[in-house]
């Protein structure tokens, strides 16, 4: 397996200003291996409950994602319900409910042990921490955070960061870390805490990648209509390691090309409820429209 | 005369949440000719009152800027104060005195008459076609508005996207102008209004320019330490416009890399107040910044 993602799977009920889904497939590692499918293979640790049906199981594994590593727990699968005001860019989180997630202990199946690529999703560190040791030497690992650890698990965060080759992480999350508000001075004093890379994501206004004598920045792809920006960021993510997972290498070259298949991925992903966008995106799909912002960004 | 450029020409005076200072030198029409003139030859359509000191004449024209076109009236030159919130993104207006440029009649010097590049800056859209009346078949006229004229003169402002080339407009405006809220479809919206080129600025998130057959996004310029952003937009404009008028045409790649020239001269800007950012640049400086910014955008 060329890439492992540990995460959430998820239901989520959903209200746009426009629409409403309840409980449907959500979480960040769905939606990360939803993206990535499309580039690589791809294989998924978590956790569901026995209230998860074998049909959403199915729908993961028909995109070609490896569900070994999907431990079946007794209890209630994660649930996350949500409201986006009419700007896409205030959210608010109106009931999570983590159920079997609270007590995950992730397994990373041996199949997947030697994998060169890992993306750890949002969760709290020591738990990502808990994946990442099963790992054999992967050449490079990911992490994606929220304020929810940089508040409460700071400490166990920052010693995460010194084990990871990059980080991903949104405007406020990158301001509430470093207590920087300039976001290309924040993005540097991320790198001291440890990572080669940062990934700033700045939702519709696009992302920047920096690291040692690299600087790369990307406006957002322009969406003609937002149906739901739910997963926009592990979307990303999963374009991005998957790009990265299937050309096998992690030069500055690449790492830029990667910046745009998961600008790509990101912009399918909010153009559905769920992983709907996703879903019947293939490799020819996603190159079109990384043909398409190449062109919106080359002089 | 390659490029003129009609507007105000003011004093500001400006708070933002680190210093303040007292009625410096500012103006949409000094911005915009200030950033142009390290890249072109720029000539000057404005008004100041008989408070308005030799010394700041001195300054433009030591810049290159043909100041044939400023008129000096009797009464108060222009005055305009304001404060910017932390974010930089809030700005608070707290006085403007229109003065000497209550009753402008701008015209428009037989030596500036032939330029094939104007610039109408933000201005009545009344006064700005009373400008443009005077220049005989200028190759492109780009304006730029704001909210107040799409509030209380849409239909003068409809009438002058029917004259003019192109339109530079903020996120805000070109909500407010279409009520569109996605700002693709917005430019699209925009164009349908007249001019054949949009270019939307998005502050501290970049920009884009749309027209028939062109689409171009650009991130900002990552300024590391802003100092004072008032006159950001028109210095963009000026580095836009400057570039094109030192080449001397405008076709969709030279303007893909006048973007980046505008971007480049709205950084100087946003690095000191007033003009002192781009006072001293010239044109060597201005390429080191628009190689630099290529960088972090080419793949």
């Amino acid at each position: 397996m060329s890439l492992i993602v540990t995460g959430t799977v998820a239901f989520d009920t959903v209200e746009t200003p426009y629409d409403k889904r309840e409980r449907c497939l959500g979480g960040s590692a769905t939606h990360f291996a939803a993206a990535a499918s499309a580039l690589t293979d791809v294989g998924l640790v978590a956790v569901v409950g026995n209230d998860f049906p074998d049909t959403d199981l199915e729908s993961l594994r028909k995109l070609g994602i490896d569900c070994t590593g999907v431990e079946v727990a007794d209890g209630k699968t994660f649930f996350w319900a949500g409201r986006y005001e009419a700007d896409w860019n205030t959210r608010h989180t109106l009931d999570t409910q983590l159920n079997v997630f609270e007590h995950f202990d992730p397994k990373v199946p041996t199949s997947y042990q030697n994998s060169d690529f890992v993306f750890l999703a949002n969760a709290a560190p020591e738990l990502q921490m808990k994946a990442l040791g099963q790992f054999n030497n992967p050449k490079l690992v990911v992490a994606d955070t929220m304020n929810l650890w940089i508040d409460i698990a700071r400490d166990s965060l920052c010693e995460l960061l010194t084990k990871i080759d990059g980080l991903v992480l949104n405007d406020e999350e990158a301001r509430m870390l470093t207590g920087e508000n300039n976001l290309l001075q924040a993005a540097r004093k991320v790198l001291e805490l440890g990572p080669r890379l940062v990934i700033l994501k700045k939702g519709e206004h696009g992302a920047f990648l920096i690291g040692e004598g690299l600087h790369f920045s990307l406006p957002a792809y322009p969406v003609e209509k937002v149906i739901d920006p739910t997963g926009a960021g592990d979307s990303f993510a999963g374009g991005f390691m998957g790009y990265l997972a299937s050309v096998g290498n992690t030069d500055p070259q690449t790492m830029r090309r990667a910046m745009l298949y998961g600008t790509a991925t990101a912009s399918f992903c909010v153009e559905g409820f769920s992983i709907e966008g996703l879903q019947t995106r293939r490799r020819s799909e996603v190159e079109a429209r990384f043909n398409e912002l190449y062109s919106f960004i080359t002089i």
